[in-house]
């Protein structure tokens, strides 16, 4: 729900009500911001770009243009819809030379400042980053994650930085789509460095590892408590662990951790990528540790293009998406039919209790589904 | 395809080219089997069982008529699969009354000689055993687990036991559903004590995980090569960690692999369940470290059927099977939808080439579907 600033200022300034506020007329103030620059604004808001307008707009690197696309992308609006498709259509060949990073972790461990820090570092190595995230639990975690530009201060006044926070709720499947039809659009309009950041306790994580190129997880000196909110099975995930907040009277306590989890690394089986996850110690807020992230990150990059994982990586995300879509939208349309959503309780009910079996459940409702598919 | 023996030999009696293989006429030889008994086994194999006749059986304890269910439940014949689902139905009522442990680890770690000390430990104890396999990668790793019942000589022998190969080749649902099905079967026949295995190579694993109360992941000594072929993430499933072979000058190596797994799985989140995972060390070839192994499961069943999680957790992997079977089944009538068929190879391509997103791709192979999905 937009709100319509306007709309409000008309209701304050003619509602009799709020009469007490108006003081005797005078000479009328000048508007606060400059009448011309409003109806610039209001132009661009209004006029309506045609596909081939977001297009050149996009690959010129024009970041308004670019921000309106990605507006585009997550309106649920049908129209709006239709162009976004059609602009991502026409970016596709343009996208793809970047590296896309994924950096998780529970709230606390400090990934804003940290992809701060980073940011930054790769900026002044002459690198474009744009900085998504997801965040389907948006309720939940509310402002956890990029809720607010401002936590990324030197980033957002960086001409080559892009930060987009979350496309608000919706199903993990709809945000991952937007997320990786975001990407799209950012890589096309030029930007090499793609990071997606992801809070470490839903869902997301298997979404954002299956987008990005490296998977960074973040964490905090004295394994245990910290631990509570990580989901199972992340750890196996990443690609490095970084173990933030190493300073002062912490720089111990992290180099313990950091040998504790490089031991526990060791007895995971090896992934696809030929690469042997690390465990590194930083300190986000003094900008100690970072460089040496990076250059991991590139080495990894390096290994895996060398050895062509990268692109079948990649290849194999696409294709994961694919099918990921299909399904989701096969199971959505399964759960929306009247007849399911009107027999689904009963039949959980008949198998929480035994009556039935999953499978027979299953079965008759899967029956019932494909003989009343039309109505 | 089932081969008809009976088919074959006509042929090679009847068929001149065969001619040379008999020889002259003289006094029948008599059958190698008594005729009677041929004929006895012959009436059980062809006798009709109803519904009923199948019930009463299987509660009564009868392996053979337990055996017969279960290769109906095991059949692809529809007429075979119609009386299955209605012994299962009239069965569920009788069955959940076990434990239900899954055992997994890479070929080689010795699970078969463990299953054999294990089941032997719980005979011994008044226990009824039904061990059974999930391999649907029968091809791969032919022969590795339960290919061949003589691997558990002692257990085979045993009125107590009841040992079950894995059904061939088909699905990992279709096998998963023919394996829950058997639970339930041997569940009602008696069995209080239920063994899953299946290798820990495939993606059987979160299948077996998701029918069992307790899981447990065998591993040798001397972490590294032996990892090689253990499927990422399955370490943070284990409810527990055995390390076997734990015997003779291979003692040393196993305890520090103790210490190694323990120290490890310290650094995972802790479970739903409540428990904090082990790691112990055994040698099933000597039967040390078994019963140990086996109260370790028994302490784990007090503790989470005193925390309801025992219960909790049935309960959810009932509901889980019911969304996954309606998962695969709904992506078995997509994919194997003729416009699909002949479509998908053309997307998948143009997916990988950057010509088409995942997502748009997804989107039309979805609307031909659902616009076609009558024909």
């Amino acid at each position: 729900m937009t709100t319509q600033h306007s709309d409000s200022h008309d209701h304050i300034e003619n509602n009799p009500q709020f009469k007490g506020l108006s003081v005797n007329k005078g000479i009328p103030a000048p508007p606060p911001v400059s009448v011309e620059a409003t109806q610039r604004f209001l132009n661009i808001r209004r006029s309506q770009l045609s596909v081939d307008d977001y297009v050149t707009g996009i690959l010129a690197g024009d970041i308004t243009i670019l921000s309106r696309a990605v507006t585009l992308v997550e309106s649920s609006r049908t129209e709006h819809q239709v162009i976004a498709r059609q602009v991502i259509e026409k970016c596709l060949p343009h996208a793809g030379r970047s590296i896309r990073l994924g950096i998780t972790g529970v709230p606390g461990a400090g990934k804003s400042t940290f992809i701060e820090s980073l940011g930054m570092h790769i900026i002044r190595q002459g690198g474009k980053l744009a900085v998504l995230a997801i965040d389907p639990s948006s309720e939940r975690s509310k402002g956890s994650i990029l809720g607010d530009k401002t936590r990324m201060e030197l980033l957002s006044a960086e001409k080559n930085a892009y930060i987009r926070p979350s496309p608000s709720a919706g199903s993990l499947g709809g945000v991952a789509r937007k997320t990786r039809e975001t990407i799209v659009l950012c890589e096309a309009a030029g930007f090499d460095h793609i990071i997606i950041e992801t809070v470490g306790v839903g869902q997301s994580e298997t979404a954002v590892h299956s987008m990005v190129d490296f998977f960074l997880l973040i964490m905090l000196a004295g394994a245990g408590d910290e631990l509570q909110g990580i989901k199972r099975g992340i750890m196996e995930m990443a690609d490095a662990i970084a173990i933030n907040k190493a300073d002062g009277s912490n720089v111990v306590k992290a180099q313990q951790a950091q040998a504790q989890y490089t031991s526990a690394l060791h007895l995971f089986p090896p992934s696809r990528s030929g690469w042997t996850p690390l465990v590194k110690t930083c300190s986000a807020l003094n900008h100690q540790g970072i460089d040496e992230m990076w250059n991991m990150v590139l080495d990894y990059v390096s290994l895996t293009k060398g050895n062509h994982f990268f692109k079948s990586n990649r290849n194999s995300q696409s294709s994961y998406w694919m099918y990921e879509t299909i399904d989701e939208q096969l199971k959505h349309h399964f759960f929306h039919h009247p007849k399911i959503k009107e027999l689904l309780h009963t039949y959980q009910h008949r198998v929480k209790h035994n009556e039935t079996s999953s499978f027979e459940a299953a079965r008759e409702l899967l029956d019932l589904y494909f003989q009343n598919i039309d109505k």
